[in-house]
């Protein structure tokens, strides 16, 4: 129906993805090189995330707790490779209060060590363990190519850091945050179907012993790491001193891990379900679940309009009046679909006349007429299948989209489209490398059955490659 | 009941006060000088208070966003008042990825800079006025005497920025911010009285024209500043180009607003509420409302006291069960006053058989056996009654130890055990240098019948004035 106001996917989609943010208005380039407006719109999303984060976070027996944002250079130093991992990406306060600081502050690029310091302190006895935290905040990277939500110089994330008393204590919780709550937001809230698995030694968290992932499949067949979880085995553990007693007296060591996602979830949001005429918004998570758009004025338009968005809340729907008459009806509801609100009701004086009112949909754009009085009813199970509907859709392309190959060479070529499939054992150290000088990465190992692995020795894993962001 | 484990307030409040943080574990110091660690049981706090004002902030048409940490110098200097009020206090990043930064990146003081300049890019007519925003967030100000969550060198807190059409919208917003959210929030859920004024010139808002207040008296008679909420006239306006074209096309600057309440917050409710046994938490704000105490084990015991925890959930009770019998009954039940549940519910094998609980009320100390099937309903009124009572005693309090004064030097004497309120005609610019001089501040102009003035020229004006944190 509109005019395209969005470079077309298909033509260039890192342009039309830059195009649909600035145009929804979710974020937009800060003042200093790499950092990031938030706009209203777009934190609404993370807003979103981060309560259905947080619900199952909390669920999971951690609670939130607040560490500093400047840390002194020494921590980092405290783990040869952490420190190494994150060097290069630094931002370092050196003056503050007027003075030169004798020790240099490091703006965190993750709590991990400060964490960990704390961590020593409270933990004296087995009964202090689990010890299971969780933590809102922003971080600092320095980005060399940054892109809005993707890879931006600051950004907003959730890290957790738990301890525990034993290897399998700490891989089980690892594990529970990565399907219990990362993979279930995922696919049940953002409805983005995810490939769960192992990090190959290569691309794990420096640091970690293991890191586990969710990867999703854009618009454009590229890869998207959603979260990680990690174990970190006893490194950190042994680095800060975090030990404990045991039930017969022993000192031992604990076991850590740490998990995160950050506002990158954004981007991946608009990735995977955006289409050429704007975001589609899956109705679980969206702010705005339907707006009823008053078309122009008319007898009792408004009264029908007012009626129509309080029976939509009072059904539960996050419903939102656009009665702004003095912008042009075409632009409002193509404003609509840029937004990707799930649901769009239309009332103008015809419809009122004749007891009605124009229904459409965002996913499939389909348009009905239906009776005033069905309207809230039929909206809730539009926004019911409109959130099915994403979540097949995406899992369609990514099924599509993935080739069962048997070599390194052919996985480059299927990478050119897509994912690709194929035994780890024909890949291996070497066969990495080869995709690596491709630009194509192995996203994560699985098992046959789709299960993740506590090893990359394990046999029979099959290695999912392809491009990534 | 219980020995003493906290410095009596009456023999040293600052050391009451410290060792009140330290064991009910609501915070520490952070590694780096000034910076504070929030504690589990401090950040609960927080939420909740951030989840009420949340909600209220919403409700006044604000819309939340994100902006960026890392702010350039220039920025800061383009509003001179602006700069010279904070230029003692930043932390400055001059390294970041691994170079010298052209331009150093100030940690934000506040985002009244980053966020003017947004704005000045997002308005364009009145129809995008008034354009209402808000952030949670994290700001650094460099602090030479630092005080967990009273003065520390970082904070959270939220700030509200807005732009107006008009002068008046401008100070409606700022009021009704002031009024319906940080009133409402402090006296009905915090359940802090609060006198709510406007500051002098002297203790204004650098580059505002008006800053009022919310002013709560501690339990040592001190005052502390609990929020404030900020007319910038045109100010920012000016200095950032935030202009728009009104209905007859004319380019006419904004009139912008800020408001804000920090970490601060916590510790005002310690201080304002806490007794010589640890904190007592208002029901309204508690994350823990009720505290089922299983006193040790015995037959049926554990039963009856998840049986209760349920019930009081079911009750819509935010209740915990503390059954760790391996810890000492008596150690648990202090531990429970020092945390400041609001009522503590015992139950243990005695208890039971006779088919009763001991239900203690932590604002009273007061002690009652009640039947078990009516522990949810008594809870219930004891949460209401709790609330109240916490209001009621700070607010006599504050009536007790404010006295009515008519000379400065009787303000200053009064000063040295609460508030003294005087004529403002008797005060003037040389008398507020005089209280400074003896380390008393005005804390806030009232009108005689408790109103908000908006001028502090306005006649038969009250000084309120203490010494403060």
């Amino acid at each position: 129906m509109a005019k395209a106001v969005l470079t077309p996917r298909g033509v260039d989609f890192p342009r039309w993805y830059q195009d649909v943010i600035a145009k929804a208005e979710l974020a937009e380039n800060g003042p200093a090189r790499g950092s990031m407006v938030i706009r209203p719109a777009g934190y609404a999303l993370w807003e979103r995330m981060q309560r259905e984060l947080d619900d199952r976070i909390k669920a999971a027996g951690a609670a939130n707790a607040y560490f500093p944002l400047l840390i002194p250079e020494s921590y980092l130093r405290r783990e040869a490779e952490h420190v190494e991992g994150f060097s290069p990406e630094l931002a370092v306060v050196t003056i503050a209060g007027g003075r030169q600081l004798e020790e240099p502050l490091v703006v965190r690029p993750t709590s991990e060590t400060v964490i960990g310091e704390s961590m020593a302190r409270w933990i004296e006895s087995y009964r202090d363990l689990p010890l299971l935290l969780n933590q809102w905040a922003n971080v600092v990277r320095w980005e060399l190519r940054p892109r809005l939500f993707l890879r931006t110089t600051e950004f907003l994330w959730q890290e957790g850091h738990t301890a525990h008393a034993s290897e399998a204590d700490a891989r089980g919780y690892a594990r529970r945050i990565l399907h219990h709550v990362y993979e279930d937001v995922l696919v049940n809230v953002l409805a983005v179907p995810v490939v769960v698995g192992r990090k190959t030694v290569r691309e794990r968290f420096a640091g970690a012993t293991s890191t586990y992932t969710l990867e999703a499949m854009m618009g454009d067949g590229k890869a998207l790491q959603m979260g990680t979880s990690h174990e970190l085995g006893q490194n950190f553990a042994r680095a800060f001193g975090i030990d404990y007693l045991d039930a017969s007296g022993r000192r031992e060591l604990a076991w850590t891990t740490s998990w995160g996602i950050t506002t990158r979830l954004i981007g991946g949001l608009i990735m995977a379900h955006g289409d050429d005429l704007g975001l589609r918004v899956p109705p679980r998570l969206a702010p705005v679940q339907a707006v009823v758009l008053l078309v122009k004025e008319g007898e009792g338009v408004a009264a029908a309009a007012g009626e129509l968005t309080a029976a939509l809340r009072e059904a539960g729907v996050r419903a939102w009046l656009d009665d702004r008459v003095e912008v042009p009806f075409g632009r409002r509801a193509i404003d609509a679909e840029l937004k990707g609100y799930p649901v769009r009701v239309e009332v103008g004086p015809r419809d009122v006349a004749e007891g009605r009112a124009v229904l459409v949909r965002r996913v499939t754009g389909e348009r009905t007429a239906v009776p005033l009085d069905s309207v809230a009813r039929l909206v809730t199970e539009a926004l019911e299948t409109g959130q099915k509907a994403l979540y097949e859709g995406a899992l369609a392309r990514q099924r599509e989209r993935t080739a069962d190959v048997a070599s390194v060479p052919a996985a480059v070529e299927a990478a050119g489209a897509g994912w690709a499939r194929l035994p780890w054992s024909s890949v291996g150290d070497d066969g990495e490398a080869e995709l690596n000088a491709q630009g194509v990465t192995v996203r994560c190992l699985v098992r046959a059955d789709g299960g993740v692995p506590v090893s990359e020795d394990e046999p029979d894993l099959v290695a999912v490659v392809g491009r990534a962001y």
